[in-house]
């Protein structure tokens, strides 16, 4: 399964790579690629250009996974009408969606989570709310399952929620294997969260 | 400070991207840059293309940060001379050397490390050991704090590594604001290993 990551200017770095480094040590299951609203160098908040297809590239007939990370890039991009069309029709298309931090604002956005749980970044909560009202924001998440849409907590977040991806999908053995071998302490516990907005 | 990030093909998606994203965050501090021996782009091995400077371009005359990630790619690279020679002048020019899993064997190739602690990935700890014998390698230890030379463990372990440096330099308060920012939950003793070798 292609997991599609939508990439796009000042984009949080671990949002991504965190789950990059998760899906991409099962490269015999998920196969990573990067794409954008025009294709080309997209910058990340942190300074990492990251070579991307535009997504007409996408091969949305065969089953694929939607990656929709956060970062302060999402702050005018729920304001590209343009982009936000184009993403609800990806997002429809997709076997999974997967948004790590404001990635949910984006998602949000689109209509798609209307009447869904979803959580976010818990600094930036407000300001994901006020996006739109009609989701059921989880204050209290390090990530949340709702079948085809999963959504994280703040940036490291997306690397548990990765792994709880992998455990419904392939085994608890398979997602701690991973996590073993990223010699990473994973927070297996979706509901133990630990930077819970007030 | 610069932050000069050494990429090669192959390299290890998490070991760059988890201590990008903590210098990142400390942007009026740190500045962060990609760098490869022929410059252009580099993928590792998670097939994320990102784009780099040849190393001629490097600033050496201000003080700066090398990071070395580890990875498949290392295997490789320990056997060229040519770019372990490079590596060695720009680690000695350097103001502190930053390794992340088997980046240490890389540094170690250069004989830099002869005599002083290091540590490495786990699971590749007995190839680490044989790149060269001089080093006092480390079995337990979450990363090793030599003054100019930090040393972590596999891939995550980048990330604490990159939070111990912080607070080593710029206090614990910055270091745990920005584990909170990125709601990560920091595992901020260096001797506490629960990946030790056996």
């Amino acid at each position: 399964m292609d997991v599609n990551i939508w990439l796009f200017e000042d984009f949080e770095t671990l949002d991504v790579f965190g789950p990059v480094e998760v899906f991409g040590r099962l490269s015999e299951k998920y196969q990573i690629k990067f794409y954008s609203f025009s294709g080309g160098e997209v910058k990340s908040k942190q300074n990492a250009g990251i070579n991307t297809l535009p997504y007409e590239q996408m091969d949305t007939e065969k089953e694929y996974i939607l990656l929709i990370p956060g970062g302060q890039g999402t702050r005018p991009l729920v304001k590209d009408e343009e982009q936000i069309e184009k993403i609800k029709e990806l997002a429809e298309k997709a076997k999974y969606v997967l948004t790590v931090c404001t990635g949910s604002a984006v998602l949000a956005k689109t209509g798609l989570l209307d009447g869904k749980e979803a959580t976010s970044n818990k600094m930036a909560f407000t300001w994901v709310k006020s996006v739109n009202e009609k989701v059921r924001w989880l204050k209290k998440a390090r990530w949340v399952d709702e079948g085809k849409y999963y959504s994280s907590s703040g940036i490291s977040a997306g690397i548990d929620m990765a792994l709880g991806f992998i455990e419904t999908r392939d085994g608890k053995e398979a997602a701690e294997k991973t996590a073993k071998e990223m010699e990473y302490l994973w927070n297996e516990d979706k509901d133990d969260d630990p930077f819970a907005a007030p």
